[in-house]
């Protein structure tokens, strides 16, 4: 059938349909993207396992993923950036553009950001989207399809090093080595970090985390052994300290940054007065804004290469086993293909 | 007797006596100070109440008292910066100058730093006091010996305020209206703050605060009440919040900036995930650095008037009682005048 | 006549008309305005004189005026923030929202911007005006409609300051003693300020200045002894110099900062060898980004009194002699009331 | 004989002399150091042809050399951190530590600092080399005595990159493929620059560029068409221009920033009125605070490779030799070995 558009659909808890959808067509200022590749993210898998992210509550089918890449299919009016054939990576959260957020550059913080596969807003999970133009990034010809969909846990973790500032020949702390850890291993490495340690629970992840470039690995248990461990391989705590793995650690020097990339739980016990005597700074994050113009830039020019973070690969027709594999924590980075055979 | 140096020392837990010491002579870079004017703080009657604060712990006889202003009475060799006669304030932290921390301009992060009152160092309620003429700042004739005093805790308020960045135009809330609160609502202000609404248990502390300028006060309670009270009041959750109460708020904007100054509990439960998704900056802080130049300008230019937190008055004779009355809480800030009569 | 819609119209160089234009209706996002209030701005006399600004010449009739305050007339498709009636201050420019600078809070360097009065747009020295929702800011009961027109100098004055970080206790050199480094003197006063001193060739500037709050004033002659009395004055060179004079000066601290904000000529000789070796960092800059809320916020709370700047007020009808006076540089800023008599 | 400390020394204008002078013994706080290697510098060569750098001046005899690494071989009393035997790299500054501009970290500001080998303070073109220890970084065993030597001209790029902000895929413009230009290179790919183009009037630079890592060379001459030549090769103006050159160059892009670190004449023509309207940032900046633990952490983890600069090594026997091969611009980096044979 001609207008097939087979797409991943949430329907709610634990409840994930492959199905047939109407093809959107563009409106003023879109493009329809023939989506070619969608990482899957672990928010993914926790909208399918319990129908919500805290407040976020899927009510109405919602096609699933936020990490695409695709080639423009129709270029919808005033639309002078793109033409059909263009190659690209999309920016999965569209803002406002207008409100006080957006005006000052935080459009991330936008209360009217609509952002791919967060309720109520559809995904790219999809063979065909459709999405804001100025939210679509062009690739160069060295800059393959799949590299375009890993530029959206690349510019998550742009935005971390950003926020916590990692600076030139700084000691930083990665905790948590999952495809978001380990993207922000390789940024903070790109902007000049001096010795980066990173832990985890895994031990599998660990010893990916070192063939990616990792200077330390320690495997995470008692927190205050961790920490212990870590200022024994480091020579000190860390100047900065990028959280992924939602249990903030306790190993940051005095002085010292810290931002939250992994979400924890909704109140956490912290020792507050002690971060607090040290002047240590904790910077809250959510997603990322003028992310996506670096991680391009650092694909392209061969700085950081995430290739090595795709460790599995499926097809659209086999999105549930992906989501299977994702769920049983296998490797680091699934990549769905989801053009048509 | 001629070498009478009356001094308030704490001997331990709830044992704080007034005794003559010996008068100490400046040596190399130093100056003897007779002492004028000396604030009391909150952390004063912490370690007279406990004996500690946290790990620091009175061990051996300490001379209280780290808010202090004087004259120089003897110049040490080196000294060319000041002679016999200055009136000035006294910075009471001397760091080492020479590790990283300091280097950078971080010095109330020195490891070493020696700070007045701070166990095992001694403080300023003495006649006779010898400190680096570094840290001492010369008091223009319009600055008076109480205003010199009272820098000390601007100067805290200072370095909260340039943490935080309280900008032009920002909503500011400060939780407490303590000595410390008031201090951060007159420097927010003198900032450019637009909007100031200040929260306590206490009303009286509330009413002192709408006399020095604070926009709105509301009586903290239940905390969920509280913040809703705050942002009808301000028209929204503040820019900026400046928390003096050990006890953190949760009426801050998305994007915005939490300083804590007051010192809660080791441990404390946080609604860390809110924080974080709305990109909420929290940051530490201890003493200051850097933050004397502004306190005088502030208080010679006459943009700050201190002189309207200084509540009670004491001589170094009635130190005892002036300690039982800021035990007791009473007024904002009481001042124990260390002049022979 | 009904649609009767009187304008200041600039045919080119020294051809200044007033006549009837038609009304103009919003489109989507736009609100049609009756204008109350337009200030006369140093450009407008240049683009009358000139019939251009360096690259920018007025090739067609435009309509002059870029300081406006008006009252909503008519609401277009799609704006919910405003409704007729409302009392508001106009953002002169209005950027694309979506090419890179825009997206990150520089909005003012938006290659597209359209701005009022720069060719081909036209400006706001008319009875009705249309102008995008977003870019109009509500005013509060208390701030007057010449007010809301006074909000653009000082927007542009805020964003000097940020520009240069007017810190707290900072000694402060404004160059130039016209509207915008009065409005400058306002704004850094505001920030916090230690000691402000503003030069001019024109002593009567340099009393206003001294009306309005000045600490010092100089009467700007040769730039060697100028520097001398600025030095002598404040006891050192200036922490910040802002420069609203075309001339920079040279009497930066070491480690200072500059912000140019008056536009001088194309070239100039500057002694940057002097400059660079005291770490002396210059900022450029042009008109501002985000700045009308904080403008908004001080006029509101009564921080700054900016209709002590207003000097001269003349009706539409008299714009020519209006123009004529500023002109002859009579007064400080000259107002324009658009209203029908 | 005994205490033979063979020594490069300036007396005056071309007068430059090998001669023996007293070892000098450590103080409180300093090390004695047997230099290794000492690196020349464009600033070494100006002294000797000039007899001045600016107000600079020669008036007596001055030991010449200021990027020094050795061999702590005595230790003063009160120092802890180093011991004899200790391999060092030297930090040629050593400032008050206590005015206003050592207190907030930027040192290298000091009014009192000492610098070596800049009139009148000695340098390290000697065998035998009395330091305060604060200002020698200990090297790991895997960073050579060569590499130490480095660290100066490295910690000029370290400053240099963090005065204008080099960030994660900006585009690079580096004018001069001197030492410093080619340090300013690497570190800029150290913190992640995405593309680097580097100009020269000399193809041979150019090409040594090429080799360590530029993306683009441009020969340089007619400003215009230079300029034209850097935005076709970086598609558009440079977000970040690195000055090293002596001769600021115009294809910054608006919003972009501008670091001096090469010194031109006393007065220089500028386009300001165009950096000034796209908001171009000019930043001067003199030596370095601070930047040596990142030039080191950056050599220590290999980073930077800076042994690829040095094309040049001579015995302190032969400084003479050296420093006309210097005079005549030969290769990159010239070292001069200073142990006795």
């Amino acid at each position: 059938m001609a207008d097939e558009n087979l797409s991943l659909v949430l329907y709610g808890k634990q409840d994930l349909r492959l199905e047939n959808r109407p093809i959107p067509e563009p409106g003023y200022g879109e493009v329809q993207i023939c989506i070619h590749d969608v990482g899957i993210c672990g928010s993914d898998v926790s909208y399918w396992q319990n129908g919500r992210i805290g407040d976020m509550v899927v009510t109405k089918p919602m096609v699933m993923g936020h990490e695409p890449s695709g080639v423009v299919s129709k270029v919808g009016e005033g639309v002078v950036s793109l033409k059909v054939g263009d190659r690209v990576a999309i920016e999965p959260g569209v803002p406002c553009l207008t409100c006080r957020q957006c005006k000052t550059g935080r459009y991330n913080l936008c209360g009217k950001i609509k952002y791919c596969a967060t309720p109520p807003d559809h995904g790219t999970l999809t063979r065909y989207f459709v999405h804001a133009a100025d939210f679509c990034f062009k690739l160069p010809d060295n800059v393959s399809m799949e590299e375009g969909a890993m530029l959206q846990p690349l510019a998550v973790a742009v935005h971390a090093c950003n926020r916590v500032n990692v600076h030139l020949g700084a000691t930083v702390l990665v905790c948590g080595a999952g495809p978001l850890g380990l993207a922000c291993l390789l940024t903070a490495r790109a902007r000049g970090a001096g010795k980066i340690i990173i832990t985890d629970i895994n031990e599998d992840r660990l010893k990916y985390a070192k063939k990616v470039g990792a200077d330390h690995t320690v495997l995470a248990g008692d927190p205050q052994q961790t920490a212990r461990v870590i200022q024994d391989s480091l020579g000190g705590a860390a100047d900065v300290t990028i959280e992924c793995s939602g249990a903030p650690s306790s190993a940051t020097a005095t002085g010292g940054r810290i931002v939250l990339v992994g979400f924890g739980p909704a109140e956490v016990r912290l020792p507050l007065l002690s971060a607090q005597c040290r002047e240590i700074d904790i910077f809250g994050m959510t997603t990322f804004a003028n992310s996506y113009p670096a991680a391009l830039a650092m694909v392209t020019s061969g700085q950081v290469d995430v290739r090595q973070l795709i460790t599995h690969r499926y097809r659209l027709e086999e999105a549930l086993d992906a989501f299977e594999a994702a769920r049983r924590r296998e490797g680091v980075k699934i990549i769905i293909n989801c053009q048509r055979k």
